[in-house]
């Protein structure tokens, strides 16, 4: 009886309060939210890119603010990769979580290579924009080939 | 002749380099980073008033941080507002363009109170982080009655 009431009342706690380091109501949340950090890190790093390739006219202050943008985003994404949340409207894969030091390593790369990304487009170095995107591009593509389904 | 070959060359031009204020290739594109960025922003956004209120438990390094990160994220989503974005995936009603002064004045005020939130979660100002969740919470219902469909 007392076990049954400790249960109980951790469930009733559990449905109104969120333990602080669980950042998700739900998982669909958590895939949601990835996905739009991730979005919104795309578009700024395609730009930058966009830039660095001559598709885009090359924007001395566009360039900066993009590539401040996308380093900034780039730091969100990874809370919403909940273990498992390889389920629903996701191609994220299983791997994530059963290989995680390999996917938070390209998810530091990534990090840093933008880092050096927002230097050089501050300095409006374009040679070092284009070396820093290849490198960022690179650990996009690495990432996906190990951890999304195509 | 000369001006179909001046037309037509501006045409092509048009598909290779997208001018520089021209962020989003497709309206589609602008749709979906303005909803990823305010979806972002919400997510941070709702954990600040979840500890406001006492729904998720106030941790006071989480909350400066929630707070930045809506703070920051709150400068992106205007540029995709693009005009002639009120179709498709969106409930953007077409006042936010032809009321653009008011619709403008709200994102402005959603960044200065967001501003203002991210200072008191910062100094761990309980008294003012709930002031400024209410004020900005006020925005988003102001800003979703004139410019959002039901």
């Amino acid at each position: 009886m007392k076990k049954t009431s400790a249960v109980l009342l951790a469930l009733v706690a559990a449905t109104h309060v969120l333990p602080a380091a669980a950042q998700f109501a739900k998982p669909e949340d958590a895939i949601k939210y990835r996905k739009s950090a991730l979005s919104v890190m795309a578009h700024h790093f395609g730009r930058v890119a966009g830039m660095a390739s001559g598709k885009i006219p090359f924007d001395p202050k566009a360039v900066a603010e993009d590539a401040a943008h996308a380093e900034y985003v780039s730091k969100l994404p990874w809370a919403g990769f909940v273990p498992g949340t390889d389920k629903g409207d996701t191609r994220a894969k299983v791997e994530i979580w059963t290989d995680k030091s390999k996917f938070d390593e390209y998810s530091g790369k990534l990090q840093r290579e933008l880092g050096k990304l927002t230097l050089a487009a501050k300095a409006g170095n374009l040679d070092g924009i284009k070396t820093a995107v290849n490198a960022t591009g690179s650990v996009c593509k690495s990432c996906h080939d190990d951890f999304r389904t195509k």
